[in-house]
């Protein structure tokens, strides 16, 4: 086994510690393995295959979603992971699915429209067929306008969303240009600032439609219809995150759809429209559930420390959920798939989760770190145990390099891990933040929590969230490398000398409170 | 009225004929009006929304292009044009149109799915629910492993389609290399040789599909599944040509959600769908027709000579037919309201025609052309007095110049008139033939017919043939651009000394045939 051993100084930029000597050996020995696993006899496309084509739509709480805690634990077993489970992080609340979709104008002529019930409405029993009302309020008092005027009828509400032609390819890379950005970044605030007046508008408008949609039940009206951004028969869905109980009928189209119909009302035309969804609630069972299995660790002085990975297994529901995050999930189980099977030895103890109720909030991460590494609100001994958690879940798109988050003490560790993958384009290790998945669960507990930066591809536009996020938004080359890449980031945690350093704020604000 | 008179000398660089001097002059003051009619008080949006969000799709024979004959010559009358009428052509056959289209894939799971019924095919006769089979048939022997089974099934058969994410945008427009190359193409042969490997295949491939179809006839298959190329939610049809009144009933679906079933069968996942469509044939009325309007020629001694212009109004019908031709039609209609509205005098009679039956086979123009320019096979006096058609279906984009269409002769008169254009980027002049649509109908019998070089944009990635073709993807600066241009062209040809010049070649083959 070769090694090439590294030592350095960590020199902090932004902060005053020194946590001082730090072993980083890199194990090309074992990326060899890795490498002909993962590029060789790779299964990562097999696997997202099977959780978007054949278990299809996996919204939390959903049918979808159960058979793919089955089928993932069920693959981790046969892979001889230890330790699989899929373990309950406390409720969710009911489940939520659709049955039926189906959407058309009748007048001025027939035009079937694509488009998907919202999240956690319900459906309107049986076929209805109903005028169109575009209600066309700027503020509160224009509502007094069509008290009276809408039982019975379906509405629209004024839409900014457009749809047009685009000069730009729907998918890119990063530029050598924009990494070297990145990598030359200092330490930014995650929490983006928005003016006192963009705040306010948007309250303002948000009471509007808070408003707008208590009129339209007073009313009696029949169903709502909305869109949001996409195009050329892409459209994404805002997902319905309240899970309003008492919810009116809803559908979320496509804006070219949505604003013809709007464009013919401004301009007068009777339209009408019929419909037939069905949509099912669950609500036997309530509780969410995340995917864990384990390889146990090696080394008996260090198998009780954890290295972990993940992704979130749940998704939208108008597409399969391919590149959120049908994509990261399948890489994070790959890289167990590779771990296992080339029998590297992890020192550690490595554990996967596939994380559900991502999407509403986190709930399945944010749940699990604070039944596992805390106890009445203080970290306990699995918190001082735990080196690193790696998360995937910025789509389909090759990695590129990895996001500090703000953690400068592991920017040497990490850049010395990267050079073993500069021929595969990923050697940007940036000081940024990167939120809005599961590895900020980790962060916000004080533990080390990453997630890598990765080339969007169309991730923006056209598969976020979108009816299109299915299998052939899959990039098969790019997911491959991911897992090889993060595999090895894995058996190099697992084998370091120390746990992965934390954020000496965080010990710090963490060791006050206490 | 100034005017610039250019004299030149034509050259030939292909042919052996010269045609003498030819008077060129350019009207600027006339270009002026027509300029400031046509950017500072466009209608062509206008009339375009009209043919599209609010008639809609104009598939010929049916409602949507019976609406736009009424409403395309009452605007006409309006504008004041003479000898407005919605004259037949022809006979066509039965009218069809879409008036239910629900599809769905029930198991693995419920998916509703993009697409629409196949052009002049029956519905389903109420909601029907099936099992999917796979037809994976590579020969004709292939075939008898299927017979006996198929009976009740909804069939898909192997398809080349797939829908592969793009790293290149929808949409562009011609480079100024692009352009230069066309300005020094040579003749071209209008004609795409074909290898014979390739027709063979072609023929072997459409006999196996035959050959399919008559097993599904005898079988009893419910439904025939299908799909073109697109992606992201376009899907493009392939339009039934046929018209085959004993078709089973046949839907086209989005590229994605086909090869999801063809993926899920593959691997012997039990597929079943849901679908419920209703289509209508149209009987009263077989007869095709061509929307006709003129401003009558002010010279007495030029009047009875026309300059024609024109552009199909019918379309295909899972958009709305924006850019093909809704476009075409808006803008040629804009150019006679321009001229009309201008008051400038024209010579010549100058004549506007919407035709139908163009996505058949250029059925209204070419019946158009024999009805006025032919008897018995050979031109008569109309075909003596005619100068020059000008025609637009190449999308929404900006004219770049135009098509020679193998007539070097004009070359010199074009060159001088579109001068006037170069600050709007349109100088092009190719003597490349394009074809596939009414130009050639005129230029068959030995007419000059002539189409426009327009920037792409995204015909061919999004719009030609597809459910997106809708009225947002029309480029309204473009359209405005088009309408000054084509109507210039249109002023410069009724005012010139002499009709266009035609063709040596096709004037001699005439002349033999008399």
């Amino acid at each position: 086994m070769k090694k090439i051993t590294v030592f350095f100084v960590c020199l902090f930029m932004t902060g005053v510690s020194v946590f001082g000597f730090q072993n980083t050996e890199i194990d090309y020995d074992a990326i060899y393995k890795i490498k002909d696993e993962g590029l060789n006899n790779s299964q990562v496309m097999d696997i997202a295959w099977n959780l978007t084509d054949r278990i299809g739509p996996r919204l939390t709480g959903s049918e979808g979603l159960k058979r793919a805690y089955d089928w993932t634990s069920a693959e981790m077993k046969e892979w001889g992971l230890s330790n699989v489970k899929v373990e309950a992080w406390g409720e969710f609340g009911p489940g939520w699915g659709v049955k039926k979709s189906y959407l058309a104008m009748t007048a001025p002529y027939y035009q079937a429209l694509i488009g998907i019930p919202k999240a956690w409405t319900p459906g309107t029993d049986g076929e209805i067929e109903a005028e169109v009302v575009y209600v066309n309020i700027q503020n509160e008092s224009d509502l007094a306008k069509y008290k009276g005027k809408l039982a019975g009828k379906v509405v629209m509400l004024p839409t900014t969303a457009s749809a047009e032609t685009t000069f730009e390819a729907d998918a890119r890379r990063l530029t050598d240009e924009q990494l070297d950005g990145m990598m030359s970044a200092r330490v930014s605030n995650a929490n983006r600032q928005f003016s006192a007046r963009r705040v306010s508008d948007f309250r303002r408008r948000a009471q509007l439609r808070n408003a707008a949609y208590q009129l339209f039940k007073d009313e009696g009206v029949k169903m709502v219809l909305a869109t949001n951004r996409g195009g050329q028969g892409t459209f994404f869905t805002s997902n319905g995150a309240r899970r309003d109980p008492n919810a009116l009928p809803e559908m979320e189209i496509s804006p070219e759809h949505y604003n013809r119909l709007v464009r013919l009302a401004v301009k007068g035309e009777p339209i009408r429209i019929e419909a037939d969804t069905k949509t099912v609630f669950q609500r036997e069972d309530l509780k969410g559930y995340n995917v864990l299995g384990e390889i146990p660790g090696s080394d008996p002085k260090l198998k009780d420390e954890v290295v972990m990975l993940g992704a979130h297994l749940d998704s939208w529901f108008a597409g399969t959920g391919a590149t959120d995050n049908a994509a990261g999930s399948a890489v994070m189980m790959e890289v167990m798939r590779i771990l296992k099977e080339s029998k590297i030895p992890l020192k550690r103890t490595v554990r996967v989760a596939l994380w559900s109720g991502e999407e509403q909030g986190l709930y399945g991460s944010r749940n699990y770190v604070q039944n596992t590494f805390m106890k009445n609100g203080k970290p306990n001994s699995a918190h001082e145990k735990f080196s690193a958690y790696y998360n995937m879940d910025n789509g389909t798109g090759a990695v590129r390099g990895i996001y500090l988050q703000s953690n400068e003490a592991v920017r040497p560790i990490f850049q010395e891990w990267f050079k073993a993958f500069e021929d595969m384009g990923a050697s940007t290790v940036t000081i940024r933040n990167t939120g809005g998945t599961d590895h900020q669960a980790f962060d916000g507990i004080g533990l080390p929590g990453f997630q890598f930066i990765q080339d969007p591809i169309d991730y923006g536009t056209r598969t976020h969230h979108s009816n299109m996020d299915v299998f052939e938004r899959l990039q098969a080359a790019d997911l491959r490398k991911n897992a090889v890449i993060i595999a090895t980031m894995v058996m190099q945690t697992a084998n370091m000398d120390e746990k992965m350093p934390r954020k000496p704020k965080v010990f710090e604000s963490l060791n006050r409170s206490r």
